[in-house]
Formats: structure tokens, C-alpha cells, sequence
């Protein structure tokens, strides 16, 4: 089969491994219908170091179920499903807890042994804690909607439900990409009736007025700071949704942040030290939050607003390609003319 | 009248000043009757440059009023009152939302021309918003543990609320201080049925257990850690109330909290950049939270059970001085030997 592997930076490579094979009894084989590519993915695309052996690719996909291990037990061959970008074993205290992203037994694709989801087929570990069963007969047109569930549409979501979203609550959400479109989507489902999202790409920050943003700041920096605290009369938004994750954007949010607020990350930080003390969180009473979606936990949520058509997280896909077209799609999410890349293959 | 002054690190005097006068029509003048030296009064204690002109202290104190100017109309000369650690005007919208520490007229004592509660008598600002009556004729035996209203009750009792400790939850405090010893109070209070006590004096750890700690851990650094794991099978607690504010303790949060857990900081931070990056904060979906305390928005909650006696945060003080010996009595709690020091005029 066809699977997407990166050896360094900027050099993404469609190759032939052989296909997925059942190792373990709880694991399912998966023949992909959908994927992409994240946001996220453009990390390892700007710093991967020369990786002569390759990383395989991808974290989002759905698909329908080709093989199962003999203990695999609430899924069949033929089940049409949706991977989230964690797998887990549902049943740790963690996954009853809905952390699935802190599963005693579980892992991210990628790693371990557990290839990526930019593939033809996937071996899933832990089939039945991980995968979720769509019904039958789902309209093509909703692929793109329910492929959101895996990844971007749950992360939008954890943003905001770790941030506290109300109707009392002011928003700003920071970064235009999927994640942060799909923050002001969910900020808008948990009641918020102010949300300013800060990003500077007109087409996607007018899909973000589409989802409920109600301000658009295109300045960075100082500037945009000033602008979210001028249209706030001077305080800066309850809640600040970080869907980006460099340094400048945590500097955005602790800006842009009121008194008392949430700064709630979802962008994989790409920093580790941080100002955490007296003059920007410790002093005004900011607490800060969020991390790796536990999206797995949100799917079953989110997943009826999906089938019916009332949410149409889906139109943050703005290109689709076939394999032999995922090295352009990286390029182009990179140098920003596509917001998202669906895979077809 | 007599106030403490600092000049530099290690130089606290008692000099003789003027009595405070009303300078505004919202101001009270209050006659101390107790007032103490605070944890991080020895912040200033390890590192004040020098100042020539001297830096008032104090900021907990409890008194009598003594003139009201014409604007103060909810207390009366001879009101018994308790101030807590920032003076706030009680009406703007972060006073209603219960974030003092934030008010928009409000301020800190020791700052901007208003001097310090470590003195004979103390002008209070926004007199009406800042200053709580307690009700006549209280017996001197109370007057230790109303005084903690002013700030280390108050600041324990915030980490454990913004830390959001309940019956569900176990809890890590770091720090034997007055403010770590009140933070276990405070989380017992929340329903916490295991707290661990992170603090090397037996002396005040074994008020920490009379105050609901479950266990003691002497260990710090890295064998502090262990041992808390080790009590937790593992895993850290989902709750850390870190009341120190070295980075140390920033450290030992980290290394004891719980996947999707909180850490919740009321130690004032010494530092201003700290690990929050994937493999501290971001990655287990912990949350940082904290600041200073409203303490003023705990001081009718916390004032009945002070009052009828069945809470007696006023233990922490293990030392009683006059003005003379203030300076001895910054000695004592900066070598240890004194837990917190309450100043009787």
C-alpha cells in the first residue's frame, strides 16, 4: 500500500510498505476512506531533523473496519469508523475519565511502532477502546465533517470546554487555522456571544464569521493586542483560545486576556519556558490550561450535530488531493494557500 | 506613632512617623490592635536593594476605627475591623465578581503613598469596600485567628477553591508555612480526604496533620517526588496547592500533580519564566492556576467558623512581639525558628 513518510524538513515522500497486518489480538486494520493533514504536521515539516529511515505521517482518518484480532469485540468487518488521534483502551481510569490522551495503555500514531493514519490502511491498537462505529450509509458529502471528529473539530472543542465557555463568557480565539476556526465553531455551541478571532487570512477568518466570530483582528503583536483591548473597553476577553502554539502567540494570548480569565492552548506549544509570574499570570489571576484533545472523548458528542447537518465543521477543507498530490498538499497548507488538506485515496 | 520600615535585605527598623490622618473622604483611619510579619515579607527580607528612604511593611492587620472621613458611610469610629491584603472599592465589576485583587480603584498596601499594616495605626483607603466589621465585644482569645482573615486563611482557603479541591479529589500541598498549613485546612474544608503535606518541620507539619493532613512528605526535590508517587500509586495527585513561590516548589508541582490535574499557586512567584511546555503542563493537560487571593471576598464566608470557634487557622502563630522586637521577629521567621510572628502594640 501507499503510506506518507517524512525524512527531514520540507521532504514529505509518498512510498509502497507493505499493508497493515493484525499483531495484536485487541487490534483492528482499518482500509482509510478519508485523511489530512494538520496544522500540527507543519512542525516536523519546518524542523524534522534528516530522519534517513523515515517517520510515517497522519493522525486523522476514518474508514472502514478490514480485519480484527480475536478479541476485538464490539467491532465487525465492514464497520464504517472514525480514529481519533490518541488511541486508548476505554477502560482505564484516565478513559472513564475522559483523558484519553493519558491512557494507562494507549499512544499517539506515529510512534512505537504504530504507524500513521496518511495511509492507505492503518493497524489500530486497541480497536475497541479506540475506534468509533459510525451508523451505515453515511452521505459522501458528510465525510469531510465527520473527518473533523478525529482531530481539529474535538481540539476546537477541548479549547473551549477547558477554557469555560459560556454565555458569560467574552472569547478571543488566536490562529486561523482549522483548530482555531473550530474553536470559535465550538466557543459559538457553548453560548459565547463575543468572540474576536485574531488571524490575518481573509478567506478563513470569514469562514470564522460563517462559524460565530463576531470580531476579526488581523494585526499581530502590540497591535493586535491593542485592538482586542480597545474593542473589550480596555480589559482583554474572559477566555483566550490558543490554537496556534508558538511563542508569539502565547504572548498574544496574555495580552489579550481580562483579569480573573482562562488561557486555554490546544496549538502544540513549540517553546517550553514560558512567563508564568506576577506581571502576566500569577498577578491578575489568569489561569492557564488546555493541552491534547482527548478527542475520542467528544466524538459521540459531537457526532449527532454532524450526521443531521446541523454543524458543518468539514468546510475548514478548502483542497483535496490523491496520494500521489500529499507532498503539494503539505506545501501548500505551508506556504498557506489551503487551510486543510483532505486526503482521498 | 511607631512603623516598620525596611532599607534593604535583612534591615527592618521601628522609627517613629505621623500618625495617619484622612486624606480622602473614603478613607478610615484603623488603631492597630494586631498585625503580623507574612512569608512573603522575607521575599523583601532576602532581596530589597537598598532604600534609602525606607519601604513600609506590612499588610495584615486587624483594629479599631479610629476617624472616618465624610464620604465612608458603613462604619462608625470604635468598629472592630478586619482588612485584608489589597484595599479595593468594592463596587466595580471585578470587586462584584469577587476578584478584589484586580479592582479598578483599588490597590496593595506598602504602594502609591499608602503605607503598611506593620504600624500603630494604618489610613485604609475605600475604607467602605475594604474594610470588614467583625461584631463587638470578641474575646482576645479570637483575635489570632481573625487576623488570618486579613491573608494566609483567605490565600490557603483560594488555592484550594481555584484549585477546585472536593471530596472527588486528592491534594499535594507544598510548603509548611503559615499559607501551606492553611491551604490543608482549606482543602479538608472542600471535603479532600487525602491531603499530602510536603513541608520539613515536624513542628509545623504536625499542625498541618491536626489541620487534616493525611500524610507528611519531608523529602524535596526528585525523593520528594518518589514519595509522593510512591503514596499515589504512582500517578501524583489530581490537586497541587503550591504556597511557596521558589522555583523549586514550581518543580516539585510538576513532578507530583496528576495527568489532567491542577496546580494552583499562591506562593507570590520569584520567577518569571517557567517550563509549560509539552512535557510539563501541556502534554498531561494539567492546569496552571492561581494569584494572589481576594482575601477580602473569603472574609464573611470564613469569619462564622472563626468566630464560633470550631476552625482555628490562628495557630499558625507561634510568636507574639511587641514593636520593639519586629526586627527579631523577621529574624525568627527568616531562620525558621518562628512559624509566623503575630506584632501586639
Amino acid at each position: 500500500m501507499r503510506a506518507t513518510y517524512m525524512y527531514g524538513a520540507g521532504d514529505v515522500r509518498v512510498i509502497d510498505v507493505p499493508d497493515p497486518v493484525i499483531q495484536q489480538p485487541t487490534d483492528a486494520v482499518v482500509r482509510v476512506v478519508r485523511s489530512c493533514v494538520c496544522g500540527s504536521d507543519l512542525h516536523p515539516y519546518h524542523n524534522l531533523p534528516d530522519t534517513p529511515g523515515g517517520k510515517t505521517m497522519g493522525h486523522e482518518f476514518i474508514g472502514v473496519v478490514e480485519d480484527v484480532g480475536r478479541d476485538v469485540s464490539t467491532l465487525r468487518v465492514g464497520d464504517f469508523v472514525i480514529a481519533p488521534f490518541a488511541w486508548s483502551d476505554g477502560t482505564c481510569d484516565f478513559c472513564q475519565e475522559d483523558l484519553q490522551t493519558s491512557c494507562r495503555h494507549g499512544g499517539f500514531w506515529n510512534a512505537n511502532g504504530v504507524d500513521g493514519g496518511q495511509a492507505e490502511a492503518v493497524r489500530v491498537p486497541l480497536a475497541d477502546g479506540t475506534l468509533v462505529k459510525v451508523p451505515a450509509g453515511v452521505d459522501d458529502a458528510l465525510l469531510p465533517s465527520l473527518l473533523t471528529l478525529s482531530d481539529v473539530y474535538g481540539t476546537g472543542y477541548h479549547a473551549a470546554l477547558k477554557g469555560g465557555v459560556s454565555a458569560r463568557t467574552t472569547v478571543t480565539v488566536i490562529g486561523d487555522g482549522a483548530v482555531g476556526l473550530l474553536a470559535v465553531l465550538a466557543a459559538r455551541q457553548f453560548g459565547a456571544e463575543r468572540i474576536v478571532l485574531m488571524g490575518r487570512h481573509k478567506d478563513r477568518t470569514d469562514l470564522g464569521v460563517e462559524f460565530g466570530a463576531t470580531d476579526v483582528v488581523a494585526e499581530r503583536g502590540t497591535a493586535g493586542i491593542e485592538k482586542v483591548r480597545e474593542l473589550t473597553g480596555g480589559d482583554g476577553t474572559h477566555i483566550v483560545l490558543e490554537a496556534v502554539g508558538h511563542m508569539p502567540a502565547y504572548e498574544q494570548a496574555l495580552g489579550v486576556v481580562r483579569a480573573g480569565g482562562v488561557i486555554s492552548r490546544v496549538g502544540v506549544p513549540q517553546y517550553d519556558e514560558a512567563s508564568v509570574g506576577f506581571g502576566t499570570l500569577f498577578g491578575p489571576n489568569v489561569t492557564l490550561t488546555g493541552g491534547p484533545a482527548p478527542a475520542r472523548a467528544y466524538i459521540e458528542r459531537l457526532l449527532p450535530g454532524v450526521l443531521d447537518g446541523s454543524v458543518q465543521p468539514g468546510k475548514v477543507f478548502d483542497r483535496t488531493v490523491g496520494f500521489d498530490d500529499i507532498p503539494a498538499g503539505y506545501a501548500a497548507m505551508d506556504d498557506r494557500t489551503a487551510l486543510k488538506v483532505l486526503i482521498r485515496p
